[in-house]
């Protein structure tokens, strides 16, 4: 964990009610330091509906492995994630490793072990001893709380300067719902995912295909939009619960994602995970400012993505925001590398409301103070207009600083 | 310009021999700075073959756009290089400014503005005030001098801490010829190329088709294959000139480059576009140290090279070098985000001679010691073995430092 609090950190948390059908411990296993908490158990009382996304990366880890086999039997009794080791790149003893803990788990929880599931943060290619889990998981079973939520976001930080929760509610058929969130980042962060743990639970009835299709259509505007290094990590998860609870309230199943009932649940859950992936990326490693780069007039949405991203990627466009130079003629550079159709005389480029670039050149009544002003800002909009199509995309990044250097040049000691 | 020398620079400069058939001068327009050596003028006492490969940005500066079309023409008389602003993005005004600048030079030459060559590097988007040439060009075809390599290189530096220069010999059909190369870098350097110029020229008598054939296919294991930040220019230009000196000694002039005759050849300018390449990366803005990635047993060459690159770009990979942490794990995932093919249970990892993992996990043999030993040298070797084909590629970087971020930070001030 680093010294000091990311100056981009939320002034203040968001009360975190508890969710009924889910309770949570953390403890001190031991798994890379000693008293430290990195351990978290999330219980659900019930079979909770259950949905994933997780890193395309391919070499992933062994509990987004364990995960994925996981999914298609649709509901979990617990969730065990550790941070300090990654489990990843460890072979045969990673896949002995998510066994013994699912087992761990299983008895701790009296069900299945494919009602468990795994993540893991930390350094790749260390093995994991798993038996540090059997002696504490026990423990944590019967010592579990609902009202635990932002213990259990502090429980997953690993250089994370401040704890990422969320929560939101809606209802479904008159019926009230809620729907809580913790995340981690810091590093290792970019679409598609990074190392990015996230856990989100609703107390709502929804079945998992209806749930995993919300998930899914919901991680592209949220977290796959946000990069902090372009660096996709091994072990990237987000996981989403529906304990269910809701149907002693008269909340009638939800089947399928298209039903009109979801469309508040839809928003208020796409709005929630907005807000944990910006947290995330205002807690980038060494992070002093926020990015947020929208694309217009492009070909296509994707085209946009492409370019949105080549520009928040561009370290030369990173240091330049750290440095508070509004230096357009680097997002020029990067969205000539994207590879997508752009039409240099038809580029203009916005910093906050200042037009900077216009027809392919300064726009002819560019101020110079008006664009710094903007970028001595917390909060930088960059916008770009290609002229070209109806394509359209948002991502957020931060800036790269001397202090992203420090923390990943000296990370393992 | 930094103030501090890299300490990777080369401890001497090649000596640099005249070539028949060229001079060239140098002079302080005042582009933007007042009393710093920003042109070079190359003059060409005869028509010179000439070839070019240029950046793949979507956005191209003013000079690339002028030179590809004059590229048709085969024949070049004069190049005019300036540093201090790259005439890209500058719209109309950019155009008018190489139309002027090509003028001023065939005026001075007494040339055809179609055997003109222009290259630009600098701030971007900053209209260039072309005149200022108009004052310097007629001087400076007057003074050029044969024996005025290192000088050219100094030349055109901007961030750059040292001058590059490579000189080769080599024969054609029994005739010793000579081939001369300049170079600068140092930021915005990717494949594929970057805010890279390089100028290259030969007193051996070859056509200019022969001339392409040979840049192109020699570009892509040299310049294409070395990455400083993986952001691509607006500006990159490499040329290729053949002043055709050496038909007084008896070469005959070569047609085609697949003529068994420019074998010998071919390998000098290969060899020669490596060493330059080599030196821009070892003067990578804040660079300490250099990393030769090399991926073996992929799919493809193609695929091996996106690997190769996917790890020499990362951040991650690039600031544990800098902090010479032996970070393997970094590697996988630099591997795993690519998207190309990997198994990562075949995966093997070297640090120089150091086998770091073996079979998708951490080498049962692993010293951290002698990984940390490799890690500490100046020149770090990573070596990828992923077992599933025959595909292999080399690329070059260096490590991402603070002072990357500093000298970016703050360089348009």
């Amino acid at each position: 964990m680093s010294a000091s609090v990311s100056p981009l950190a939320p002034k203040s948390f968001a009360e975190m009610p508890a969710i009924r059908g889910v309770s949570m411990a953390t403890a001190a296993a031991g798994i890379k330091y000693k008293n430290r908490t990195d351990v978290l158990l999330m219980v659900f009382d019930q079979p909770a509906s259950v949905a994933g996304v997780f890193t395309r990366s391919k070499c992933p880890s062994a509990p987004v492995d364990f995960c994925r086999k996981n999914l298609a039997h649709g509901v979990a009794r617990g969730v065990v994630v550790n941070s300090g080791n990654a489990n990843a790149f460890t072979g045969t003893k990673g896949r002995a490793a998510t066994e013994l803990t699912a087992k761990s788990a299983a008895s701790a929880l009296n069900c299945g072990e494919d009602e468990i599931y795994l993540a893991s943060t930390g350094v790749i290619g260390e093995p994991l001893d798993a038996t540090k889990f059997a002696g504490v998981l026990d423990d944590m079973a019967r010592d579990a709380k609902g009202d635990f939520w932002l213990e259990a976001a502090k429980a997953i930080m690993t250089t994370d300067t401040y704890p990422k929760v969320a929560t939101r509610s809606t209802e479904i058929g008159g019926v009230t719902v809620t729907i809580n969130g913790i995340a981690k980042g810091a590093g290792m962060i970019a679409p598609d995912m990074a190392t990015m743990l996230s856990f989100v639970v609703t107390d709502a009835d929804i079945a998992p295909a209806a749930l995993q299709a919300l998930l899914s259509a919901g991680v592209g505007p949220s977290f796959n939009s946000v990069t902090v290094d372009s660096d996709t990590s091994t072990s990237d998860t987000l996981m989403l619960f529906a304990t269910g609870a809701a149907a002693s309230d008269g909340q009638q199943r939800v089947e399928t994602a298209d039903d009109a009932r979801l469309d508040g649940f839809r928003a208020a859950l796409n709005d929630l995970l907005k807000d944990l992936a910006l947290q995330v990326v205002r807690d980038g490693e060494g992070a002093r400012k926020m990015v947020e780069v929208t694309v217009k007039g492009a070909e296509s949405d994707a085209a946009a993505k492409v370019i949105a991203l080549s520009i928040a990627n561009s370290p030369l466009v990173k240091t330049a925001v750290a440095g508070e130079d509004a230096n357009w003629g680097r997002v020029v550079m990067a969205v000539g590398k994207a590879g997508e159709l752009a039409d240099r005389d038809r580029l203009a480029i916005w910093f906050g409301d200042v037009r900077v670039a216009v027809n392919g050149e300064r726009d002819p009544d560019y101020s110079e103070a008006a664009a710094t002003a903007v970028m001595q800002g917390e909060d930088i909009p960059v916008t770009v207009e290609l002229g070209l199509g109806s394509g359209t995309a948002t991502v957020w990044t931060c800036d790269l600083t001397k202090e992203y250097v420090a923390i990943n040049g000296d990370y393992r000691s």
